[in-house]
């Protein structure tokens, strides 16, 4: 491990971070906030820190490049101190009393989970709720994927760091190139996130509210600039426009980059994507069903929350226009086993993921199969495309993991207090990467009242979630820091 | 498939079933009792029903031997008649006003899951509670592995059914010969049921109390002879014997019988056997800890519910002493996790069992190490054996199927307005064979209050859990049935 070489890395990460906090800097100046002090603080402490460590580290060398064991060190310490600065402009704040709530709201900010500690939103400055929308948005297509697309020097090890940060099953290399693949990516990203604010402009929503909305949908991100999430509205139109873009955001973005390139059918071609936008109409229509009548009196309404709040789970965004702890126990447990779902492999969203599940589900038929033709020799194929042993492999402990990190998880939280609904809910929304959860962490409540080391702790779950379990959990094997 | 063939064992096993209802009709007899008419009509019908399907079918041809397809249609259906039939002397007797609860009840007792639906269980006959006893003391070691070991005339196929009926990923042969095994491990089981009838006497409890106890320890069952199950006594030695008793039940029944041959060291040596004990104690302790001064005054007091809670619950037996939906959340998140880990391989006990959880874990690990050392060949071993690569993939597949079951079953029984935590509580818990679960359906309740669709979900589930799934799903596969 040359860790003069990962600290230069990181050295960079935080400049850049410096400077995009220039963004809710300007918001302060253009809404004339006293919040500018804090955010002026912010930049220069993480600026400095980010030269100390690039000073510190010996200078780069173009013919270095960067190993499997660096690439994933670089990822999960890069995330975690880029969390750890990215607090600064919310511990600075009057709201946040310390470092452990503005760490959670970070943290749950750069992986796009959408949990909050916040408690009265509205009253907070413009230029805070912009920061919060920012990293959203900054975290969801990849802060490394990012610098890969913008800082050229990293592009000969760059694929290791790539593949830390997009760990997805499936992986597609849209160009040959990586720095022009990330390019393409950030590209689609940004432009369907001024559509998206185009058309929220457009029923009427103020700009502020606008941006900071189409900020958090594209990276199924969630966090809301009201305390009453997109509720705020209740207006179909804006229901409906989040629900196209939280489910546009779910998709592989490499099918869009096909959607964009001509190939108008690539949506329905693609394997996991029938399967995600079905299971959305499948578990939408359900609980239409369930709440039209008991819930809702009109049908129309059942309809719009029940998609809004599907796609909303399935996606990992974490927007709600109801509270569906109010639901009946079918809606309720289909959200919840959306929460383990996820959106697809390569999308902005969390969760397992649907690529996962569904070579899950072949995975345990050709068990099924084999016994009943024991000789048999079959291949598990997505897309027409056999998946090779190791790959079936990983995944599978993939899926192992992240369920006995759940559970674990759970038990630790538990044992601070926390009730048992609330424990696997939060757990189950933090390393899904979604939001809202179960229990007194419910979409009309927030994460506000968990005691401090539980809020460690699911930081360190969103972390793993957002990382993909791999990245984070190899830094805690022995094995790994060995010679 | 042969239908013949296979309503003949069918019919075998029916005539079987008739003659163990005598037991409940001599106890009938002897107590006086008035229930003696419907246990004669149940046995003039299981017996006419199994002569009726051993005539209808071809003569038995001794070169014939079971093939696995046969074996695992013979097992899942015999299971599902011979509940069938054992719900009769529950059906015809006034505590029943319908065949959906007695089949439920019948059901509870052969998978050796212990849910019941008999509210006042004190007022029922003598007869009836011994019945309920002894099909779960049946179902434990398992109907077929009894029939192999008395029945001579299935030895030659019956490998089949044997692996088909106690599928675990490690299988033990005992002796070369499958009709010594089988006979081994009854005596063995009966043999400790012995140990435990003249340990609880020898504690004061009654005669028949005694019976009814020990024959449901040893099947790691749990129906027990009183509304409060084992807490009715509230005494530490009747709740330490029985911890004792459950535990051994918990264990791989291959390791009595070395331990009766003299090698000693058989517990401490065999890897899951340390595990399912040390997690036991374990969970046990931080249990203690987490109840002491809370629920109990004394430290004594609060070890001994925990161990025996704890104990209950990891076997899947299902008894109480104390209601632990009244324990502090971490208590019930650990006996939540109990319900999915459950006891040993080749033990009475259900749930994934240790030997899966082990194998998941160094599954899990090695994924880790190859991404370390992406070019390393590692084995997974259990006990110094390395387990083939077919076997891993079985096991693994196991643990989806057991995980997607559970999900799919709770979000169907949630479907029928049960609450969630029920529904999750009731799945898990008739999944893993235990008995009790969580909300409405906790040790302090019972299953009598839910709707009759979601008792025969449930009755699924606890044959789907006895028979560790392949058995069973695979005869909702169109493939099975093809040509």
């Amino acid at each position: 491990m040359r860790w003069p070489f990962i600290s230069r890395i990181i050295g960079i990460l935080l400049i850049f971070m410096g400077l995009a906090m220039a963004v809710p800097l300007f918001c302060s100046f253009y809404y004339n906030e006293t919040a500018s002090q804090g955010i002026v603080h912010s930049i220069l402490i993480t600026m400095i820190a980010g030269l100390i460590l690039m000073l510190l580290s010996k200078k780069y060398e173009s013919d270095d490049y960067i190993n499997q064991k660096e690439g994933m060190t670089v990822v999960a310490l890069g995330w975690t101190v880029i969390g750890a600065f990215g607090a600064l402009p919310f511990y600075f704040s009057p709201e946040f009393t310390n470092f452990t709530d503005a760490f959670f709201e970070s943290v749950s900010g750069f992986t796009t989970t959408g949990s909050s500690v916040m408690i009265n939103i509205e009253s907070t400055t413009h230029s805070l709720l912009l920061w919060r929308s920012f990293i959203q948005w900054l975290g969801g297509m990849g802060i490394i994927v990012l610098s890969l697309a913008i800082l050229p020097f990293l592009g000969v090890g760059g694929i290791q760091l790539y593949k830390a940060e997009v760990p997805s099953p499936v992986p597609d290399k849209l160009t040959p190139r990586l720095s022009d693949s990330a390019k393409i990516l950030w590209v689609v990203y940004a432009g369907m996130t001024l559509v998206e604010i185009f058309f929220l402009l457009a029923g009427g929503m103020p700009p502020f509210e606008s941006i900071c909305y189409a900020l958090t949908t594209l990276p199924t991100g969630g966090f809301s600039p009201h305390n009453g999430s997109v509720a705020h509205y209740d207006t179909a139109y804006f229901d409906y426009v989040i629900v196209v873009f939280m489910l546009l955001a779910g998709i592989n973005f490499s099918l869009h980059y096909q959607m964009l390139r001509g190939k108008t059918l690539a949506f329905w071609k693609d394997t996991e994507c029938r399967f995600f936008l079905g299971l959305t109409i499948v578990f939408s229509l359900i609980i239409t069903w369930n709440i039209y009548g008991s819930v809702y009196d009109t049908f129309k309404d059942a309809f719009r929350h029940s998609i809004f709040q599907v796609s909303s789970i399935i996606t990992t965004t974490g927007f709600a226009t109801a509270d569906y702890e109010k639901f009946p126990a079918l809606s309720q447990v289909i959200l919840f086993v959306c929460m383990f779902i996820g959106a697809s492999a390569g999308s902005t969203g969390g969760g397992m993921k649907c690529a996962r599940i569904i070579v899950c589900f072949k995975y345990c038929y050709r068990e099924l199969f084999k016994l009943i033709h024991p000789r048999s020799i079959s291949h598990i194929k997505i897309n027409n495309t056999v998946i090779p042993d190791d790959v079936l492999r990983s995944i599978m402990g993939f899926l192992a993991l992240y369920i006995l990190l759940f559970f674990v998880s759970s038990t630790i939280l538990a044992s601070m207090g926390v009730d048992m609904m609330t424990a696997l809910g939060a757990v189950a929304s933090c390393i899904g990467n979604i939001g809202p959860g179960f229990g007194t962490v419910g979409p009309a409540e927030n994460f506000a009242h968990l005691p401090a080391a539980g809020k460690w702790l699911l930081t360190l779950c969103m972390l793993l979630g957002r990382l993909e379990i791999y990245t984070v959990i190899i830094l805690f094997i022995p094995e790994f820091w060995k010679r």
